[in-house]
């Protein structure tokens, strides 16, 4: 196995890993959306969303500049947004394509 | 502490290893760009992009739907591709904010 294999494999592993926690974290804020909702609490609080990010910024010691890291977790809490909207709507459960 | 922040607790941890995934990743597509260059390769194939997209998506079990994993993929294969570009071209290495 060349080097280039080596690594390539290690990002495949990675990205298993990733699949599984953005998966573990989208059902942690479906649970929260559910407790909200129990609450009669807003759904979307800017100030958490601004904590979240203040958090993965404190955490980075690269390579990622801290800017890509906030553009990824903007967009990883994007989803996690649509993904509890659709649930309150009482749509159906994870779909596979 | 209510269940709202033992969610939100679990949430933050998830995200401090989700920070340290993307860094370890970034770190491995760094030094594959090192041996493509040194081997005369070009830095963007994208049928390894396919096989990255075809991969997560099989390792995918929800809540996150198919199209949600490919999206939130491709913008971590963009950043690693910018991070990569920033190299290749000299630039210095991280940048704290």
């Amino acid at each position: 196995m060349s080097d280039l294999d080596g690594w390539r494999k290690r990002i495949d592993e990675i990205d298993k890993q990733l699949v599984k926690l953005l998966n573990e974290r989208s059902q942690c804020a479906l649970e929260i959306g559910q407790l909200k909702k129990a609450m009669k609490m807003a759904a979307w609080q800017p100030q958490r969303e601004a904590e979240i990010l203040r958090n993965v910024v404190k955490a980075n010691e690269g390579p990622l500049d801290d800017a890509a890291i906030r553009h990824l977790f903007e967009r990883i809490i994007d989803e996690a947004r649509t993904l509890e909207r659709h649930f309150m709507e009482g749509g159906s459960s994870f779909r596979k394509e």
